[in-house]
């Protein structure tokens, strides 16, 4: 039976289920020193001078870097350019002059134990001049506390057709203000990084995230001047990535660093408290989008201005959060004409990053606020109004006239329509609508909304997969895709299974470390089961071209009158023959004088695949929420979503991720936002402040996974599912909410609190039940 | 200029001479269990019981091991099988019904520190009913105390011609009987392994000495019922190897086995009293040759019979010694007829392996001894005798109608006469002799002994080497070949520098684990230059095609008229002109929607080299002895040795590996044998009572370097040097010993102890001086 479409279980859970996940924070090495951070206490100030001296007083302490120890040593650079220069805005390793947010590295304190170095740290002296901070965008240039570098760093356009003519041939124009504030993943796991210097091969061993290991394997050869291979980056298990984990941050950069300089293993692990403090954080914009409407609804143009929130520094993604809004704000919808003005702000904030969805959720929610915006001013129901806007199929691939992540956005596939029918089909979403109407009418506050929504996943790049088979019929598959919790191993298990003729179980997936693949473009963007998995299928299907013309020619028999099955090759028109073990055929196969079969070295074969396409994988999400009348909270009790992902090797992995991502999208939507005080210290620093969903605040979830549009963009039709569940679930629930509130365009700043909706619902006059029923 | 050929110094020295080597014993993880043996007191007895108990009251114990707990570890098989069967002989990872030698493992025990692990060693009773210990071959089959075995694992026969007529038409038979006492390898470091089961990925990973790491990954897989890829064995730094490191041992079979049944690292640190009861010993054999002369003194045949002390087990390298004496025998001579007779005989003594010149070293010393006792009885001097009987070039390949190391004895080049010449004029060997026949006329107890020696070499097998070009336009090498200090890494720099166009000091070069290199034969019988030497050879030549096709394509200049050049790509025939990086190079390929040109993934190459020819160096030893009249001390001030290896990549390691050789040979020919008491209680279990010699011992070594037969058998001509030096310095210091006391065939046993030497001088009647100088 085939493996791919099958939604089997990932044979690596027991691992994780008896505790042996290879994490971070279960390397350590002998002499070991611990590193602590020492952070900035406030968001604004020069930093003047930094007394290390009461910490090597304490026994254990074996080291104390501040901004002159690493002064050769340069900011990190950005992975994700395009083309903004944006050195002045880049963060230092360690604090030099000034300190720019509550969190910020000034020191670090290397030391024997993990509770020395703490107590170490708290011992180090910061001499500080407070300045006032900028804690919200600003567009005046000029910044008092902070001259040298004002207050904006970068700006992103995008733009099609002629706006001009749009809103002058418009029949009404509909705008919208919004606001997200600020969030940040919240991966079970911390962040960390272990790196140990070994003098005899001179090479430096890093263990952490594989999110972007290979372009931090170059950044840090480059900067302890060593050659590529003299930085080997060990892929971990990762609990969580979402984004946040796996990025080079400053102190991966430190950690490197020491061990290099201090030629002992140097192991860092984060605390909660650090990792909301100084992770990247997420979302925190503000954007105004106009629409030109026709009379029927058409929308003929959209004009969009934004913010984003950068905080103090720009990191590694450089302007990609931005632009992504700016090139997906348009989404599945028609237009004939945009503009998109972004402004990338500095404030005194924690610098901001990638967090799932990014870019694509805050574009989801911009655009689908509009929609059902117009959806009110036309009248118009607002699942007609998106699908009148929908792109057709026979538009497919779709240019947009807009570059983003390296490559056009040209829609690889869809049938929009389509999948909005099948959804509303097979959730009778009609009905699903109905009843809230009728429990609105009963007085109770619910309500339904609902978001179209298109990712873009697995960009221009590159993947390697390299294939071998043991004696024993093992396929090994060795591959830079790190295994985050999605399954990956499972998906290429499954993949190579098919093709080579195996049980998937015999199929041993490595993450590969940056010798063994020594280029790979990450595990982000939702890229890997397209990437990774098409490299993977052709390296299968040479290893099968090369096992059948092997043991064709060991059996005497034509390769095309042989088939695979089950891990046994023989002859595919007859039931009794010859039959040969793949592991056999292995064996035969292994270099040397004496090897059976000349056919090559060994039983093995390469497989990669490079691209310049982006996916673009869609769908719908549905919200029902209930709102309670006392207390003002938001509750979703159900989600739908309906989405396709061109081919699902595996539908419960993928399905996994979509419900995942339906629950992460909630706490965006309705959870505390990582705010601050009016001095810049950070409002919530722990898990009780930051109220992360729990199982109680998960909803049901109901998926209808479609693979009606596979990709071109590979040859397995792969779209990607990495993002999947949380891009629309910010607009679905804000639809919802004002559907339930009866106030169209109440929810234009997420998270929706419920003091935000005690403050509607007590501003209105209170009718008796009775009297509503009545009327 | 090219690196090839020079004397240049290792880039690697610095990180030895630092202290910064990464040897076994410098791999260490947090948890380590320490693994301490259990070893029989006795030489033979049946094992009725073992008492762990009392082991396990110590705290820090966590688990002893014996022969049940490991009843279904099979013993460790054969590496170099020859055919014969010798299940039967295999020693069990622990002793389980009988104790065969003193220092058979019987137990491990496991604990947190090596000091509680040597304690509850200590305590752990073992019940043992001593038997009669066979502590000398014999020609009985049956053993009255292991009725199971008989006393003889296997025979060897080899031969060609017809014996018969030769002796029948022999002018004279010359026969000598032969004896070489016992002797083993003493490296600086010990024996040792470190293996750590990863639970997250599922599998072992193992440190240790890289002789024949796949092959022992291979059966450690088998044993732990693991896939291939899931034994990952890292080849350390080895502090000398010389054949005894790197074996696959019952003990390591142990710490692998521990390691995965217990979940915990596990290390094995041997102690050098372990190391000379329980690591492979060599020689101890006995031999009696017959030589048939005619009247011209040349050899028409060698009849000769043979045996090996074995000890009391066949470990991994099986019937290779005997049959390696058995093939090398005739050495150099164009003997018409042959016929070798071996016996593996089985003893209660520690089992026997390899030492580096294994079996060549024997049949030296056999074949040499021989000839000077035809040159005693046919009045001939040795020298010319030798030269009369030395195959000419013309003969060359010469094929010898036999086999060894699983393939033909084929000489594959060689100019002894030439060589002979070379040597002798270079040395003035005639001078050398004169001087010492001038100073016995004096009465001192000097004498010159000479002796020619075939090595076989780098025998059938495969090698694969990768290799890669970085943005810094460092070139990486990795390759199975192990580091032994015999500076393989310098030589394959020296290779690839010289067809790559940089400097050897750009190259990096790096044992790469047995996932990079799943297929190697191993660092062992002189392979390593030539079968990695030409595999890096090849992957250079690809490599050089690849970067001259692509930088064709960069420049718009037709590759055939680009150079390289110390890095750097620059037309030929021009001063100036376009100038292109080797790192820009490797920059513009990688791999990449990017990539700037198309031209394969990334600048790297693959090489490899199967081979079914072994390569048959050669050369000529001449030791000067001088003997103390009143201790009987023997001493070697001088050596001369003129030597083929075919190609000599770099003459200084080439000349480093033949006087290391030859102060390892004195050792064996004139220092104590690792002998047993009538109990068959090692003698000699430490180094104080085992005498090595010392820089006191070393003689000043005279080195020819000649490369006038380069090998067939691959590109570079290489012969290999890991062998020599020692292989003739049995036969050249016993023929210098009799050439001294005047008495020739005296020097028929070895070691020659101060002992024998005072029993011949005081049996002589004492001459005055004077007298003897009237004479």
């Amino acid at each position: 039976m085939k493996h791919v479409g099958r939604p089997l279980r990932r044979p690596d859970d027991a691992v994780h289920l008896d505790g042996r996940g290879g994490f971070v924070a279960d390397v350590a090495f002998p002499h070991q020193l611990h590193m602590r951070v020492v952070r900035s206490p406030v968001a604004c100030a020069k930093l003047v001078g930094v007394d290390t001296e009461p910490a090597y007083a304490l026994p254990g302490v074996v080291a104390v870097l501040t901004a002159d120890d690493v002064a050769h040593v340069p900011p990190i650079g950005v992975r994700l350019s395009t083309g903004a220069s944006l050195e002045r805005f880049l963060q230092p390793v360690l604090a030099a002059t000034m300190v720019r947010y509550v969190g910020e590295p000034v020191a670090v304190v290397l030391a024997d134990t993990p509770a020395v170095a703490e107590d170490a740290a708290e011992l180090i002296g910061l001499e500080l001049t407070p300045l006032e901070p900028q804690l919200t965008p600003t567009d005046s240039d000029v910044s008092a506390s902070d001259p040298l570098r004002g207050n904006e760093a970068a700006t992103v356009f995008k733009a099609f057709g002629n706006l001009n003519t749009a809103f002058h041939r418009a029949e009404r124009i509909v705008e919208v203000d919004l606001a997200w504030g600020r969030d940040g993943a919240m991966p079970l796991e911390t962040r960390g990084l272990v790196a140990r210097w070994d003098g005899a091969s001179e090479t430096l061993e890093i263990w952490g995230a594989g999110r972007a290991a290979h372009w931090n394997r170059d950044v840090i050869a480059e900067v302890l001047d060593l050659p590529r291979s003299a930085v080997v980056w060990h892929t971990t298990d990762v609990g969580g990535s979402f984004g946040v984990k796996g990025e080079l941050y400053p102190e991966d950069m430190l950690v490197a660093y020491a061990a290099r300089l201090l030629g002992r293993p140097v192991r860092w692990i984060e605390d909660r408290r650090e990792h909301l403090l100084a992770a990247n954080q997420a979302r925190d914009i503000a954007a105004s989008a106009r629409a030109a409407v026709d009379s029927s609804g058409l929308i003929l143009g959209v004009d969009l201005i934004f913010t984003v929130d950068q905080g103090a520094y720009v990191r590694t993604e450089g302007t990609m959060v931005a632009d992504l809004i700016a090139a997906m704000t348009p989404g599945p919808y028609a237009l004939g004409a945009y503009r998109a003005r972004g402004h990338l702000k500095l404030t005194n904030k924690t610098p901001a990053g990638s967090f799932r969805g990014a870019g694509r959720a805050e574009a989801a929610f911009i655009r689908e606020r509009l929609m059902d915006a117009v959806a009110h001013r036309t009248g118009i129901d607002p699942m007609e109004l998106r699908r009148r806007n929908l792109i057709d199929p026979s538009e497919m691939p779709a240019d947009r006239g807009m570059e983003t992540l390296g490559s056009a956005v040209t829609y690889d596939s869809g049938r929009y329509q389509s999948l909005v029918d099948a959804t509303t089909r097979r959730f009778s979403l009609d009905v699903v609508r109905r009843r809230a109407q009728h429990r609105r009418a009963q007085g109770e506050l619910v309500g339904v909304g609902a978001a179209f929504v298109v990712d873009a996943a697995a960009p221009a790049g590159y993947e390697h997969v390299k294939l071998s088979v043991d004696r024993r019929g093992t396929v090994d598959v060795i591959t830079a895709a790190a295994e985050q919790g999605q399954g990956i191993r499972t998906l290429l298990a499954q993949i190579v299974a098919d093709i080579v003729g195996v049980d998937y179980r015999r199929v041993r997936v490595t993450a590969g470390d940056t010798v063994q693949i020594p280029f790979s473009a990450g595990t982000l963007l939702s890229r890997s089961s397209a990437m990774v998995g098409t490299a993977a299928q052709h390296a299968a299907e040479a290893l099968r071209e090369k096992i059948l013309a092997a043991a064709a020619a060991m059996l005497s028999v034509p390769a095309d009158k042989l088939t695979i099955q089950g891990g046994r090759i023989r002859q595919a028109d007859r039931h009794f023959g010859a039959i040969l073990d793949l592991g056999e055929l292995a064996a035969a196969l292994e270099p040397g004088p004496s090897q059976r079969v000349p056919h090559g070295f060994a039983l093995d074969a390469d497989g990669s695949v490079t691209t310049a396409m982006t996916t673009f994988p869609y769908g719908l999400h549905v919200a029902v929420v209930e709102i309670d009348r006392d207390t003002g909270l938001v509750s979703v009790p159900s989600v739908y979503v309906g989405y396709d992902v061109g081919n699902a090797i595996n539908p419960g992995l993928v399905e996994a991720q979509l419900v995942g991502g339906v629950v992460q999208g909630i706490a965006s939507a309705l959870h505390t936002a990582l705010g601050v005080t009016g001095t810049g210290d950070p409002l919530r620093a722990n898990l009780a402040d930051y109220a992360m969903p729990t199982a109680r605040e998960a909803p049901g979830v109901e998926v209808l996974l479609i693979e009606e549009a596979p990709s071109p963009a590979n040859t397995l039709g792969i779209k990607g599912a990495g993002d999947a569940g949380l891009t629309g679930m910010a607009p679905a629930i804000a639809a919802a909410v004002d559907d339930a509130l009866g106030v169209v365009g109440f929810a234009r700043q997420l998270p929706v609190t419920a003091a935000d909706v005690m403050r509607e619902l007590k501003a209105r006059v209170p009718l008796p039940l009775a009297l509503v029923g009545a009327a």
